[in-house]
């Protein structure tokens, strides 16, 4: 027998109008200000904090409230370096979640490794945890996720996993260990930059997954894994091997115009532009042009060439659209100049943003309302007898 | 050095009131009318279907559109059996997954084992993937389910885990993959009755995370692996051995009267009682409660004195609530009665509703909007300068 895939029933199904600006919860982490350009983590410019300070400092200030003065950093470096180690009750594992599928998926592999760490260390439901064991389970997830990461990569690769070396900041850390080079100061400031600039930003998809799970009580990790998810999807946006791809596919600067035209003409998306809440150039892509030309080279060059033009094709095709360079667009150029593989640009995005989505989740703890809207039933009315 | 816990711009975060009022989706997979005690899969009543018909019937039901004919549910059934034995890919990781922690965590197993699997298969994103792919997926997690988390359990008891045996549905599968006896027709019954009546019921926040997970675009293991983690959490409702748990409590018909003034004037929540939806009796209770008579015993006995009287005394401490028994309250006996062991009693909830999740992750995937609301603000206006 083969099932039937048009189901009589099913018509099309609406996502109502203007759900974007329904606001399900209040948070005090920041704000995106589309128009404005400008986006902020409790208070300060989210861009003045990647051109200044640590990952580590942001990490800090989102999860307790404050930029760290100089004791309380080195208190949060000596608590974290311990987190960093790969948990033993993972090691035994993770060459079988590596080697999993033909194609490497580290983002699976990632959520699977957390999963099994969640039971391992018996993490209680945010629920029944008091604020002190709450944020102790998320610096363990956030501190653990670049490890296991670039552990499944250096497995997949038939490599060595390799130990984190504890005078290591997060952005070197993370480039040392998935290379096994310490990189130089620039690379690192680059990397920390990226990586700080998308810790959070506003309501996106992953990080509502995280808060719906957290609403229910569940534990750091079950909002975590759920975020993961939402995170993989094509249509949550920021993966900076897209666009990346997108440079390739053009290959030189004549062919640029003929590729925007083909691309819009057929109605697919253009990987690396356009944003859903910015009107104005993405910030975020601002500054990592920036990183991108103090890294310099020929693919620098190529890039800014590409994104001068593909927004003037996008300006005549699409009048008022305001559609510009978006975060993925440079973020995958910074990457690949920095020495990381493209496998794992998105995974690189997944060690910040996990930072962001356990701040929410530690906020979302704080309420004790689960976030539970409505679904509209548009089916014919019941009931209808059960037939024998 | 030791973090502060009290943030000092944290307040406490409010979740709008009447959330539950904003739609976020469309379905025509069903409805709960909580005014009227009534719910319905696709137009049919659930507990008629419960009453009458298969898991696997409305199964079908829940992803064709319709009830299927002898033809069809052949067909269906042949399709299913071998998706039910466990993946070769999950088999060598399930004693190291079931070994996890000291306290038994089958939902976290059953997300690591699925999380392992969806790398292994390499599920496509639903925004990729074809209708009869995306089917395809869903099945197999939908049969795999029982199958792995019954590995789990008898795993962690020092058992061999099972085979499915082909010629036993859905209710019977489970009954004999957890306890290896094939169940008489009686709890079979009970069983399935059960298990038909928790496939689906309404937008519940494990439901709504699996449909905000699908509508990135993420694969079907994405958005099940995320439901999983909310159905975990304490505020989600429905852990059936939490209501069991209080008629240990009670003990004797005399100190219920004693107990449920305790619970009531210490704030406590009475497990069991009341519900989000409903202002009338539980269909669900009510169809269990006779379930449970039909099994009797000594349990059915006390528990009906029980919830009789529960009732009334809250219908005297809470007038005008209308707080009646739920569908956790007769599910913890009539599993009891069938042989589970309590620590599989929100698994045995998990079997059946990864159908209604995986009938969601259908739906949602026929649309291309994400699901995306806002949170706003609260805090200080930005921006403040970073300090150096």
């Amino acid at each position: 027998m083969s099932i039937s895939l048009e189901s009589p029933v099913d018509g099309p199904i609406e996502v109502p109008a203007g759900l974007r600006n329904v606001v399900v919860t209040e948070t005090r982490l920041g704000d995106v200000r589309g128009d404005e350009g400008f986006y902020h983590y409790r208070q300060y410019s989210a861009i003045d904090l990647a051109r200044s300070k640590t990952v580590e400092d942001v990490w800090f200030l989102l999860f307790e409230g404050r930029l760290p003065d100089a004791a309380e950093r080195a208190g949060f470096l000596a608590e974290l370096a311990p987190l960093r180690v790969l948990p033993t009750e993972v090691q035994a594992v993770l060459p079988a979640i590596a080697a999993a599928g033909s194609a490497f998926n580290p983002l699976a592999g990632l959520r699977t490794a957390l999963s099994l760490l969640a039971a391992a260390r018996e993490l209680p439901p945010l629920w029944d945890a008091d604020p002190a064991r709450r944020k102790a389970d998320a610096m363990l997830v956030c501190a653990v996720t670049p490890t296991i990461l670039a552990a499944l990569y250096r497995l997949r690769a038939g490599l060595e996993p390799l130990e984190p070396r504890e005078e290591l900041g997060a952005a070197a850390q993370w480039l040392y260990l998935v290379t096994g080079e310490a990189p130089d100061a620039t690379k690192t400031r680059a990397i920390e930059h990226y990586l700080i600039s998308t810790i959070d930003h506003g309501f996106n998809a992953s990080t509502f997954t995280a808060r719906v799970i957290a609403s229910t009580g569940a534990d750091v990790v079950s909002a975590v894994a759920g975020a993961i998810g939402a995170f993989s999807g094509p249509l949550h946006g920021g993966a900076p091997d897209r666009a990346l791809a997108s440079l390739d596919e053009i290959g030189t600067p004549d062919r640029i115009d003929a590729w925007v035209r083909a691309k819009v003409s057929s109605g697919d998306r253009i990987m690396g532009f356009g944003h859903a809440v910015y009107r104005t150039e993405d910030p975020r892509s601002l500054m990592l042009r920036d990183i991108a030309r103090e890294l310099s080279g020929d693919l620098v060059d190529f890039a800014t060439t590409v994104e001068q033009r593909i927004v003037e094709v996008l300006a005549e095709l699409k009048p008022g659209r305001n559609l510009y360079a978006n975060v993925e667009f440079y973020a995958g150029v910074v990457m690949s100049l920095c020495g990381l593989p493209r496998e794992l640009f998105t995974p690189t995005f997944a060690v910040s943003r996990v930072i962001g989505w356990s701040a929410n989740i530690l906020e979302q703890a704080g309420t004790s309302k689960i976030i539970r809207p409505s679904a509209r039933y548009v089916g014919e009315a019941p009931p209808v007898p059960v037939p024998a």
